[in-house]
């Protein structure tokens, strides 16, 4: 079979494979606890479940504008352009099944095959797959241990910026890290976007979940909204990774050949689903906040957990339902310098499953830390405090 | 702003302006008769409605596989296994969110920049559209008037294929047309397939929207179904447009092909709705037969009032819900050359709004006939009684 040249550049997640063993372990009898995916196993909010069935009885089962339903782009462009003070629209808004599709659709809107792109790494995968998928130059930047949270290594970003860089990938309130931009780090960064003329994917998947403080995003830095793609997504604050629904947002002219992409892609987004999402966001608010306070609850049992171990220290961020703990100490002391005998050894040992590094793009030579990534959205306090108390068990022997 | 280069290559549906010109004569007061969208105004049957109700219900809200739920897969091929006398597995089936995307994931893992693509012009638009946005080279061809419906022009095949086709493109039961191969004409295809070593996108998303006969699949030819995709949706069968749901179903090779596309694209197909369509395969199929059977009423009463106009002539294909009819006579005696002119000067005196061949494909030099494209599937029988008296009206005067 001849399988076209590109398909060797495709990537994909990884993580997906740690699911698979997990779910194997798991049917040989064994227990699991799940903290190797961002998914979540909270009840939609009834007001996004009800607002859909109620579209569906009043037939809104056919196709609808490729770029979404006029009515959620235009509350979505208001509840953002409040969020983010920047006088937003509805013609800034186009709809998507998902907030991952805008990750494809702003690289092939933006991108010629040469481009060098910035992207985080450790990062979400999708952003390497995609830049190399379709021909452009994967060049990654990272983090660096601050007191209190990971912080933005400007040396890298920096020293990755050429003649040929045109965009920057940037993913605050960060997968896997936690990573939250302090003002300081968002002006420096958009200094550093006007100097060298990028444009920008503000992935702020994670921007409304969160437990303490107000998320500041990257457009309002003064020129940033003129270039710059938010990437939106339903999934995570009204706990609806399964419906797939988000949207881009960002400047008409791109957003217009996003619209255009969909044409061509998907068509369209779901129909009714839309609907649900604007009852959601009109709605009471009740159950979102309980999305928080649960998740909350959660992210303060695993940080406890973890950082009770020996030779474990994790931050504690504020947004996320990421942990990114530093476990550089413990592999070391169980003779382990590989992350897959690591992560598999805990899985079997205690049923705890996570993921590594590795799952979050190419390791980058000279590493000298060692961490896992833990994903809090898909257990529960108790299975939190059981799991981690066996997982210390194991680390300290 | 500096958008990339292939952006310059993406085609569009052009039929959507159509509606967009419909949308703005009823707002000012018209009464505008649709038959210018492939849209169905039926409601989804209520099996599936109730499957993805309980779905929710069930928590079905998180991610699903990125192929699509194993429950779905199978029943699917085992679906398509008995209506294509070919032995599918869930191996070969990989969900997507629409019919649509399946155009695209085909070219993506088979064709190589600069490689040659065989589709029918007339035809969906979005095939032109995805090969040349893809790197790929579209070569037409077309169809000539049979006797009782459009027959495949093997000559322009012929004449299309060089040492650098690789890809064709075969919407049998095609839109706009109609067009049904003969199992001649399908034997003959399978032999150029064969010779020339290509591989095949099988557009099926109107195999079950028939109302005599049986459809038969390109992919029962000897060695096709090794070399074919066949994209499948549920949105025509089910009244299910607006819901999003397809799939691919082909070698298992490109499948794992697709899905890994799907990881970085969309990541899974909405989950819940599987389950309904799920539903839907396994319920009754009362409320299924019942789409077919007003479809059938409407293609009857549109065939029968085309046909009454002096200068019209339309085949009635047992399958689609689209007409083609031949206008040549009609706009000669209108004086008009010009599709878009007679497109709206019909829409203006009538209210009947359709698309034209100029919707399908670009024009290729030396067409000689004139057709226009009634689609009859979101239109009753009353309407389209009433809004055909008013076309023939006109087109008589």
């Amino acid at each position: 079979m001849r399988i076209a040249d590109r398909i060797s550049d495709l990537g994909t997640e990884t993580a997906f494979a740690v699911s698979g063993e997990a779910a194997a372990f798991a049917a040989t009898g064994n227990r699991v606890y799940p903290f190797h995916l961002g998914d979540i196993n909270l009840p939609t909010p009834s007001t996004v479940v009800e607002g859909a069935a109620r579209a569906i009885a009043d037939g809104k089962t056919g196709y609808c504008p490729n770029a979404g339903i006029p009515q959620l782009r235009e509350a979505l462009a208001a509840d953002i352009a409040a969020s983010h003070n920047t006088p937003y629209g509805p013609e800034n808004v186009v709809m998507q099944p998902g907030g991952k599709p805008t990750i494809g659709k702003f690289i092939l809107t933006l991108m010629n095959p040469g481009d060098e792109v910035l992207y985080p790494n450790p990062g979400y995968p999708i952003y390497e797959s995609q830049i190399e998928f379709h021909g452009g130059v994967a060049v990654p930047y990272g983090y660096t241990e601050g007191a209190e949270n990971f912080a933005l290594d400007f040396d890298s970003i920096e020293r990755g910026i050429t003649d040929k860089t045109r965009l920057l990938i940037l993913n605050d309130l960060q997968n896997p890290m936690g990573a939250e931009c302090s003002l300081e780090e968002l002006e420096r960064l958009a200094d550093l976007v006007l100097e060298h003329d990028l444009y920008v994917l503000a992935d702020e998947a994670y921007f409304d979940m969160r437990y303490a403080g107000k998320s500041k995003s990257f457009v309002e830095q003064p020129g940033m909204a003129e270039r710059t793609v938010i990437l939106y997504t339903f999934s995570k604050k009204f706990a609806m990774t399964g419906w797939r629904l988000g949207a881009s947002v960002g400047p008409t002219e791109i957003v217009d050949v996003i619209a255009k992409l969909n044409v061509n892609d998907e068509s369209c987004s779901n129909h009714f689903i839309q609907y649900g999402a604007l009852a959601g966001l009109a709605g009471d608010q009740t159950e979102v906040q309980a999305i928080l306070d649960e998740l909350h609850a959660r992210r303060d049992a695993t940080v406890a957990g973890l950082n009770a171990i020996d030779g474990v220290h994790t931050f504690a961020p504020n947004a996320t339902f990421y942990l990114f703990p530093n476990v550089t100490e413990l592999m070391e002391r169980k003779g382990m310098s590989d992350y897959e005998e690591f992560r598999r050894a805990a899985l079997h040992a205690t049923g705890v499953s996570f993921t590594t590094r590795l799952h979050f793009g190419r390791e980058i030579p000279g590493e000298a830390n060692r961490y896992i990534r833990f994903a809090y959205s898909g257990i529960n306090v108790p299975d939190i405090e059981e799991s981690l108390s066996l997982f210390q068990d194991w680390a300290e022997a």
